[in-house]
């Protein structure tokens, strides 16, 4: 199973109460009806600003097949998430920003090379795309635990912060007309933006972009892994600080 | 399945004899007994320069499980593999070399990036590591179509006739002194060898190679994922091409 869960009512009531769990979502029954306990576990969570989305039974069924799940499943995080504010403030350092990517593998897989990159933070948006689940910590190969996981709510808001925060917000594009090694990333704080394989960047978040890059390709085969284009961009920022010695 | 597979006796020999298949092995139970269509089949085998491989009942049980195998399946390739000597005479261009590489994920993401990266042909040794099946075939998103894939019996005997054939063989090893950046790719027809993602390359191969590079990390966690290691020296290969256009 790619994801830990709570399920129950109340073990997920408990679960919140406690504070000791990180929560990826809360996944509710598109059939349950007026109940006090479900009522709860909203309110529990938007205090909390955990997402809470209504599903099809199906979906539950899904993931806790003997249909012991009552209605309520909680997704949970293996690592724990470092809020936005606190990382700036605290920790610092080179971000990249993943939007929309639902594919398990390759977020591990970046994760994984970006930290070999020396990337401090790795965004996540919490709606769209994939949270941090059992297979992305084993395709990442641990990486998960030697960088910040910042989860947001809204990308925008969250990339407008970090340019209030002097950080300078690269987004990879195959429309780009620059080339991704054409910026000198040795001199900045930067937030790269990888998108979705076929979805690409939102237009809000392209329209944020300070820099906007592309890998030129050698043949019209134009169809890169995410994975792999995040390291080619991340790699360039290493070779750039490497050679300034 | 990974595999596409034909299974039992007579039909194994048959598609042996048509010649209209791609075989990339074929298994036969330790527990076959002197059997005249095994041996024919073992010879048919000999003569075609397919691999044979005795295997537990259990190994044959988990491809085709009703057990109608007979004690024989041939795995077979969804591309057709090009002749080392063909692709040097009619084809020629750069090459990846893939040492044991077990994780159909990977080699299709490397099959992918290296169609992206002009790269004209992939070497897979015949017995170790994974051959094109329909996971790497997916996840190479169909670049495997578009690139030549060559099967070889000796990766040793593959890399002494494209040395003798003008090409440099450059090895990815962690151990090395250079980094990838340091070599001028430009000028060269060169064979990249990437090796498993635990055990490297072996001994005899990286004995061979011209150059040895590595890729500086900037953390300890000195642990990239064999494709985005591919993707990052790969693409540094075309940043020096474009560059001196």
């Amino acid at each position: 199973m790619e994801n830990t869960v709570i399920y129950g009512r109340n073990a997920v009531i408990e679960a919140l109460e406690s504070g000791s769990r990180e929560f990826n979502k809360i996944l509710v029954s598109q059939k349950s009806g007026a109940d006090v306990k479900i009522e709860k576990i909203k309110e529990l969570a938007k205090e909390q600003g955990i997402i809470f989305q209504f599903v099809a039974m199906q979906k539950l069924n899904q993931l806790v097949p003997d249909g012991r799940h009552q209605g309520v499943i909680a997704l949970i995080s293996p690592v724990k998430y470092t809020d936005l504010d606190d990382f700036i403030e605290k920790i610092g350092g080179n971000i990249v920003i993943l939007d929309g990517n639902e594919d398990s593998h390759k977020v591990g897989a970046i994760i994984r090379t970006a930290v070999c990159a020396g990337i401090k933070g790795i965004i996540l948006p919490s709606r769209r795309g994939v949270l941090i689940n059992s297979t992305v910590e084993k395709t990442s190969a641990g990486a998960v635990n030697h960088i910040s996981i910042i989860k947001v709510n809204s990308l925008t808001n969250a990339v407008q912060k970090l340019k209030e925060n002097n950080y300078w917000v690269i987004a990879s594009d195959h429309h780009a007309k620059d080339n991704y090694y054409d910026i000198d990333y040795s001199n900045m704080n930067f937030a790269l933006i990888m998108g979705a394989e076929h979805a690409g960047i939102s237009r809000s978040l392209l329209k944020l972009a300070d820099f906007t890059v592309k890998i030129p390709m050698l043949t019209n085969f134009n169809s890169l892994n995410v994975s792999n284009a995040a390291a080619i961009i991340l790699f360039e920022s290493v070779r750039g600080r490497e050679r300034k010695k």
